[in-house]
């Protein structure tokens, strides 16, 4: 229980911001918290479940005398926070972000702020379907990746201290390279969800099985595309756009796999479909020996008892 | 507690017919249960952890006397099992399935049936990511459903008793015709199956991000895919080798969908993509509200403590 920061600023109150509240207290890392939302309700909402030690009115009054600066917003507006706040930063400050892209975080925030601040992107590798306010809880960081993307020239004592922070919080912590991290999440990331978010779409149009049909009849292997599918749709635009070329070559790779596959289907190759689903048995063999995911059957929804 | 079948025999010993045999046990809903798996090593398994009342060395031995007979083989293997065991049903006998694909199972295995006996096609809506004989457990229909598919002229009593079996082992039962069903689970499970290979494989494939970045940052979305993805190969190559034509048309209207919002993404195309991922939000609470699955953030992997 050693506080790292004695004044952490939250901008953006959503998800990830407020899991960072409840694991930040859980830790005891901060003294106090303030918090600023764009939207008065969120405010509301933030001050009547005690979320944040002070809710702001303004974003300036929330960084006014932060030693720690955190941008939750989407990725598409961390520009405008950015110049917002920058002339209200405490000098020797740390500004760094949560968002799922990092080079576009870094044109877009970089530009604006003071040279007396350090400037420490991350990107916490962890979510739920849920969103706002009410939806984040102390243990989301729990054995989950935070990766650092520091810029050329990052302070090491400021970087030190924002990893025992993450560290504080739960999560394992590691460096990686802004373009690497956006090619990785464009892989494990922005590439799945784009394509839940296509394949529930599609279940949507298809007008000869009906809404009730898909909806009833999901359990066999749809409703986990559906949860992935539920996500922010503000988020998941702006990683989109600022995430374009990764995305975009993921997606190309995917759809010449895909047509192989189909061809497959179409041949009737039940051989190249039995080596391909065999190989990717591994993968997930690798997940769960990492600690990155539940071996229990269809993830622990049902009870295994006998 | 009502004995519906004296005696049943189940061919083919993975987790449907495990599960299913917990199940029976569970609800005293059959006398003896007997067992066949064309493997020596899946019969001694059986054997030793009490699975089947009695494991058989052929499946001649297994149907013998049967009042319901069950294929639980994939696919593939249903008419040349069907063609083993004709002789040697019993008079007034019901054969089922619980095969993924309905109409290539009703070409396959009704022919080689004799008259005398009734034959209700079945696909119970539930599984999991595991497979083999130990996989099983009594709980995996619970609240799933499982759907009949009578075929012309079935005997209503012989389908009311299947129904009551499956409803007895915990499943909602509901009747479908056989090419309906095979488009619907072409939606709900086959092309979100192949799309989930797919994705794993081209993950595996890319040399630039290794495959360890990909199991270690895989929570960020990617790890439900590799769930779905570690399903038994030989089953699934058989599905899409049986449901051909439907899950081709399905998959090509996801290629379309797909272009369209890669297309939207390329061209910076805000607008679309968030229309499109508000509307896929809807299904998620379909699915929740119909109770097929959980709203526990993450599927309750993580637990929401404060």
């Amino acid at each position: 229980m050693t506080v790292i920061y004695d004044r952490v600023a939250l901008i953006g109150l959503g998800l990830i911001a407020s899991s960072m509240f409840w694991a930040m207290k859980r830790g005891g890392l901060a003294g106090e918290v303030t918090g600023y939302a764009r939207s008065a309700a969120t405010r509301d909402t933030a001050r009547r479940i005690g979320l944040c030690d002070r809710v702001c009115d303004t974003a300036a009054e929330a960084v006014a005398g932060a030693d720690l600066v955190v941008l939750c917003v989407p990725v598409g507006a961390m520009g405008a926070v950015a110049a917002e706040i920058a002339p209200h930063l405490k000098p020797g400050a740390t500004v760094s972000d949560v968002g799922s892209v990092k080079a576009a975080v870094i044109q877009a925030v970089g530009p604006h702020l003071p040279d007396n601040v350090h400037f420490i992107p991350a990107h916490p590798l962890a979510g739920t379907e849920h969103s706002g306010p009410e939806s984040g809880f102390a243990t989301l960081f729990d054995n989950r990746w935070c990766l650092l993307v520091p810029v050329e020239g990052t302070d090491a004592d400021a970087l030190d201290r924002l990893s025992r922070l993450w560290a504080g919080m739960g999560a394992n912590v590691d460096t990686m390279e802004a373009d690497h991290h956006d090619l990785v999440l464009a892989v494990t990331s922005h590439a799945p969800h784009l394509i839940a978010y296509t394949m529930v779409g599609v279940a949507d149009d298809l007008r000869r099985v009906t809404d009730s049909e898909v909806i009833k009849y999901s359990a066999a292997g749809f409703r986990d595309f559906t949860r992935i599918a539920a996500s922010d749709p503000t988020m998941w635009r702006d990683v989109f756009l600022t995430n374009k070329e990764a995305t975009l070559e993921i997606l190309g790779r995917f759809t010449e796999e895909l047509f192989a596959l189909q061809r497959a289907i179409r041949t009737g190759d039940g051989d190249h479909l039995h080596a391909y689903f065999t190989r990717t048995r591994a993968i997930r063999r690798g997940i769960i020996e990492a600690g990155q995911d539940t071996d229990a059957p269809d993830f622990g929804r049902v009870k295994a008892v006998r």
